[in-house]
């Protein structure tokens, strides 16, 4: 049967099935870590809308489950593809098929790498504002696939704000081509946002029309702050916000996590117990908005730096940004993802350190405090999330949900997540979204076990 | 039957059952002027979650049509309601329940007008930012349900982008929370985001967490320009947004509505044939801007006047909002509602000149420019809507679409766009939006007759 399905594939896309056990390995994981049990029939790498298309048509023809993949940088294993699953990598359909600086959007394949977007963007005078840390090398479809965030979302939105429509295949192979080309369109449902988060449960998505953004003119100021303290850092943070002030990016990083990046970068250590806030403000008034902001942060209790220029901006940035290497330096890190109502940031980091007490870990975490989305990290030998590690996780997705926050700010619930699903949604609802899912997809071939499997 | 049903609501909710023939004729139409056919069963004027939920029961029990009503300002029927139906009112809850400056969110009843919410939030510091025209008269809920846009959309956004969650009641009383209080939030599917726009056929929306912005602090200007011609206002308001330059408003009168309401308001008639741009812009280089864009318009042939202060610049936008009114005074007006991408301006006002010639019809017409999207009227004697003006308004809507555009930038479906949603969306995709309706409301008691009715 397995190979009935290869065979079928085969001849409806010759070479672009790739069934090499190198690859059929590297498809069972993304960056979370975890991997998919079991051996994926093949992985198929699209080359166009009507490979896709083909590749549905023969999976609804054999019920066979189809795992869409970009560039494989989920953290949530949203993309791990298991024992008996068709991986279908759209990465390979990369190009920007339209830019109109005029009407402020775009028209991309899938499997254009978010940065590489940009960079064909900027001399146009036009960038596609979601900066999800895995920019370099995560690709726009899979940013729409997860309704990735990033660094700037605070002030220039998230996956969900910036996307006016998607060319989505279905489970039996039919193309659609929801939303608009207009800034503004209300006929029928949304589906557009339906499909962005939708973690590859409602079909494939084949194209995305983007909504654009002028580079942002005047200067850029980067500044950081040092703080007894990762929770009056936090206090710091919320007082910023609350000062009325939106800075462009607003980075806290946990004393943990900044002696271990300051140890990578072979940087002087920080004083101990610090934690570190890093701010930037952009455009026409970026120096009186930073100059402001220091003020709030001299206030309280922080140390300030303003860099002197944008290349000492960037390095202060790139503090910020070695996170996730450092802590791979320290063991495997399972990378958390809550996200709490600005004003609850301090009381967060205090149900962290009553989690760190409780469970004898260390939980190093840095926070997009401008969005009040925290990364804390659980760091751990071996592959296996050890037992202890998601009993600790589930205290931390409950104080989360406690405090008004979500399971997830923008990695997504893949199959890292499943479990706590229901505790966020409740039951009616949670059953309503997976109805909602069967709609799309009858059969359910479509990335099956994630998101809403039981 | 029918009767019965009255009674059980009497039972449930007391005096907040209305069959009084005033109020049952006033549910019948909203500001389209379509009225249903037939007498309503009752109005409920509900006072609490609890109300919603009670109605709903019922309405399951005994197959009731309900058709959830805020202010009754739409312009699409989406809240007309006919013979058999009961109207269920969310006008008095009308309560601001919370108000979060520091978290940039807060919590509503849906009933409350969008004009009063903003008062109650101004002293705040904060704003919701969806303006539809009719902001003075409209409620929130209704602006959730039909996916309201505005004046200031090209830069702050329409109702998608400004709601974190709703609270809905689905047709068999069960209430759901849906979306977050946080800034980032993937968990499952957007369902917040399909609410919004679906004009009563998914739930009842009971209560909403918006978010905020700041205040726009730094001055306003305001400016006009006057061109020869509509086609060459579209193509001077194309070339400000190319510009780079974000205005917060920029709309466009043609030579017909510009004379209309300079007779209704007794000012000097404007020179014959002229069209106007009327452009705002605010923050902290509001001047600097300014001074760009009437540099625009000048080179693209505009006579430009800018207003010396704030109460001079209100006197030019109310040119702009008396635009309704002066329809008024000439006949009934249909107001249509297309969208098109902003390039596409100046040809989508080619085509209204050719159905204008075609149908030997004046069809005054405003635009939002800054965002695309056109509200062609259709004058008329009478009630009702003739034959002559739905074969043009047909015609106009698949210019819309070949330009790129879409059916209705900010009004919705209703029952007066129905019969052309398909074209739009296509069979595939008309059919999936309906199954998803089904899924929220199996019985096809919400809204019925609206949106996917056939």
């Amino acid at each position: 049967m397995s190979s009935d399905v290869v065979a079928l594939l085969r001849t409806e896309l010759g070479d672009r099935v790739d069934t090499s056990p190198a690859c059929l390995a590297a498809v069972r994981a993304d960056k979370s870590g975890h991997g998919a049990d079991g051996v994926p029939l093949a992985v198929v790498h699209a080359a166009s809308v009507a490979d896709v298309q083909a590749v549905m048509r023969v999976a609804t023809a054999t019920r066979t489950p189809v795992v869409p993949r970009g560039a494989g940088t989920g953290l949530a294993g949203g993309a791990n593809t298991g024992g008996g699953e068709i991986a279908l990598s759209l990465r390979g359909m990369d190009r920007l098929v339209e830019v109109r600086p005029d009407d402020l959007l775009a028209v991309v394949e899938p499997g254009i790498v978010n940065a590489d977007l940009n960079a064909l963007l900027e001399p146009h005078g036009v960038w596609w504002a979601p900066d999800p840390a895995s920019r370099a090398i995560s690709t726009v479809g899979g940013n729409i696939a997860t309704g990735a965030g990033g660094l700037l979302c605070a002030k220039y939105g998230v996956v969900r704000d910036a996307v006016l429509g998607v060319d989505l295949v279905l489970a039996d192979g039919r193309l659609l081509r929801l939303g608009h080309r207009s800034v503004k369109g209300v006929t029928g449902l949304d589906l557009t946002s339906l499909v962005i988060g939708s973690e590859g449960t409602l079909g494939v998505v084949v194209g995305a029309t983007l909504k654009l953004r002028r580079l942002i003119a005047g200067e850029r100021v980067t500044l950081t702050a040092l703080f007894d303290g990762v929770r009056a850092a936090a206090v710091a943070s919320a007082a910023v916000t609350a000062s009325g002030i939106q800075p462009a990016i607003m980075e806290l990083m946990d004393a943990t996590s900044l002696a271990a990046v300051h140890r990578l970068l072979s940087l002087p250590a920080p004083p101990p117990g610090s934690a570190q806030l890093t701010i930037q403000t952009d455009g026409p008034v970026a120096a009186d908005e930073a100059r402001a902001i220091a003020q709030v942060l001299t206030e309280a209790g922080g140390r300030v730096s303003v860099a002197a220029d944008d290349a000492e901006g960037e390095k202060l940035l790139a503090v910020r940004r070695a996170m996730h290497p450092a802590m791979e330096t320290l063991g495997t890190a399972l990378i958390e993802d809550v996200s709490v109502p600005r004003s609850a940031l301090p009381d967060m980091f205090d149900e962290i350190a009553r989690i760190e007490r409780d469970f004898a870990l260390v939980i190093p975490t840095v926070a997009h405090a401008g969005d009040g989305n925290l990364h804390p990290n659980f760091v751990f030998a071996g592959p296996d999330v050890p037992p202890v590690v998601w009993d600790a996780a589930e205290q931390l997705f409950h104080a989360a949900l406690r405090l008004g926050g979500t399971l997830t700010g923008e990695h997504g619930i893949g199959v890292l997540k499943r479990r706590w699903l229901a505790d966020e949604l409740g039951d009616d609802q949670w059953k309503l979204q997976r109805d909602i899912a069967r709609v799309f997809d009858p059969l359910g071939i479509l990335n099956p076990g994630k998101v809403f499997a039981p």
